[in-house]
């Protein structure tokens, strides 16, 4: 029989995706240029050329077996051997090649690494606020996924839930900095604490609590700075990383998993993730996307346009009253909304063609979600429709 | 903590890599063009030319956000258009764009399947010989794969066996046709046959009881003939098909699930799918890929070799006394070993440079599988070296 779950499953809708929908219709009716949208997260500037010539010269020169040929499980060797050299030059920490499990981007990664430390009915925690997909992410493991609920001054960890809902059933502490949805990049004092309550947990309960850190936006980071390496404060670190922001390249599905060498099990995990992957069906990336990445592992797109649209969002934000926490990377922002109800914020905002998403749906209800990786042009042309639409709507500004 | 299911498993060796590894460590010291690896299930003919010069020119005219852009999680959907129009042509079977759920090839769709009509602790039966990998694909599920003995007379099915195994437990019964190990294609009386009894099957125990048709060899069929299509003969089938074998091109992840639009809940199954991979941490095969696959929708390599080597391989065993089933289709054949220790016999065979893999990894002990997916030549001279093996360790031939 058909089985339930799923289908009960069918009947939420995606908030962000309903809007991105809303969206493309209006679209059709006023032109796109003229929607506001501020909906999805999908990177706005061009891959690099440099990867595109990758796979141009790959094709025309490997012959086909090298080309089209199976990959081993974990990855081709040179691939993993190019993360991890690459990894270990920038983070001081001495990543091999058997650390290195080659991923279809972030979502599969963080796949395998919720069955490498959780049993059903084990917890893993997350914080608000939080991408929204994690719940089924985990969910539908067996595992639970706990929600701490959000700083909402400042976006980095609330401390005092945190401590009250660690207990012993808590596996996993499930991280995103920098942080879609807040644009948020946890501080080191942050991490420090976070990995000190963590290991005195550890000692608590006897067990291993491992740090899952979904870092897709880890490039995206602003005013020169660089964010702060999880696995160099927490050695019980699985890093879940995806190239789909960095070099521009959702689609194309790469990325990978790397265990801290530092880790309880780090010799295991990677041969426990190809095991895991024979039962979810993965059988590792695009053979020429894992080729092209190696070839560019230390190149960007370039994402200084997200940097752009920031400052100029941030700034009209705060000039109309917004109170906002300053984006530190990524290509979100996440003011607190002008009245309680964020949907109903957002509903006001659609008759402005601006598509905003309330931030219910990651966890943080009373705020909403700008993804600002669209053209700057489009980012100026926002700006006094915004206003129109606070002023109209709030008498504000 | 460490999931110990999964560290259990790492104790297991496959005995197929491990003969691939002997084989390529042997050929290190005699050069691999003297090694008859016969081990490995890997396309030896290139991928068609067209397929690499879509891939060219889309990379040299789409814009980076079409070329690089995400696809929606059940495909694309102009790619999901092309397979249904392909498949609905060829089959005379009317499949719609939202019966196709593309997939990292046919391990990826197995998973899908598997998960849409299972729930632990239900029973998939399949029929030996079966791909060893049947095994962690579906346990890891939580269902239970029972395996039915083998008809070693003709690899069709032993109808007995399957009746008296049938329960109200199974919920889907996962066939292979061209078959990986033994190359034999079911007939129509064995499609027609096996199809009569689920329907009864479905009566007696009141639930749905789903073909998960596992077609990687569907394009590698001899004698100019064409393999029967499952859901022409019943409607409660969930096609998984690759384009790893047809296009020689099993690194680039590619291929997709097909519910037959006749099937009990054709209407939900590829939105529960687009569930599942939440849970699964799919998120769709590359783009490029998708779009590459489509425009070549009816293209193959060029499988003609495949045949070739058949017929010398078949007609060398027949004359060395090998009681051997001729294969219909696929790369392999699957010929009963000269003692009734297959993992012995192959054992010998490797002093000759030989590398047979044994029946036993396939459910089937006392035969053995030859993957004769390599270069005609060396199968040319392979046969006095088979012929030599047989003369010197059983007298025979």
């Amino acid at each position: 029989m058909l089985v339930q779950k799923y289908i009960d499953m069918l009947g939420a809708k995606s908030v962000i995706r309903d809007l991105a929908g809303k969206a493309a219709e209006r679209g059709k009716e006023i032109g796109y240029e003229n929607v506001f949208d501020y909906s999805l997260g999908n990177p706005s500037v061009p891959a690099p050329d440099a990867y595109n010539e990758s796979l141009v010269r790959m094709i025309g020169t490997l012959d086909s077996r090298s080309l089209h040929g199976y990959s081993p499980n974990p990855g081709l060797p040179e691939v993993r051997d190019a993360v991890a050299a690459s990894l270990a030059k920038r983070f001081g920490i001495p990543y091999k090649r058997e650390h290195i499990f080659m991923t279809s981007a972030a979502a599969s990664a963080l796949a395998h690494a919720f069955r490498l430390v959780t049993e059903p009915g084990d917890e893993i925690l997350t914080f608000a606020p939080y991408f929204p997909e994690y719940g089924p992410y985990v969910n539908l493991t067996g595992a639970v996924l706990k929600v701490v609920p959000a700083d909402t001054e400042t976006f980095q960890i609330n401390f005092t839930q945190f401590e009250s809902m660690l207990n012993e059933k808590t596996m996993a502490v499930l991280i995103n900095t920098p942080n879609n949805p807040s644009g948020v990049v946890y501080s080191e004092d942050t991490v420090r604490r976070l990995s000190d309550i963590l290991r005195d947990a550890q000692k608590k309960y006897s067990h291993p609590i491992y740090i899952i850190s979904d870092e897709p936006y880890r490039e995206i980071v602003f005013d020169g700075k660089a964010a702060p390496c999880i696995s160099a404060f927490y050695d019980n670190t699985i890093m879940c990383y995806s190239f789909s922001k960095s070099l521009s390249l959702p689609g194309d599905r790469i990325g990978y998993m790397a265990v801290n060498p530092a880790a309880e099990g780090a010799d295991l995990m990677v041969n426990m993730a190809v095991q895991i992957s024979r039962g979810i069906g993965h059988n590792c990336p695009t053979a020429l996307m894992q080729r092209a990445v190696a070839e560019n592992i230390d190149l960007t797109a370039d994402l200084s346009v997200y940097e752009t649209n920031m400052n100029l969002i941030y700034d009209k934000l705060v000039d109309l009253g917004f109170t906002v926490v300053r984006p530190g990377g990524t290509f979100y922002i996440f003011p607190k909304a002008l009245e309680a109800d964020s949907v109903a914020f957002a509903q006001k905002a659609l008759k402005y063609d601006l598509v905003l998403v309330p931030g219910d749906s990651f966890g943080a209800p009373g705020f909403f979600r700008m993804a600002y990786c669209i053209d700057t042009e489009k980012v100026v042309r926002s700006l006094p429709v915004l206003e129109k639409f606070v002023k109209e709507e709030y008498g504000a500004g």
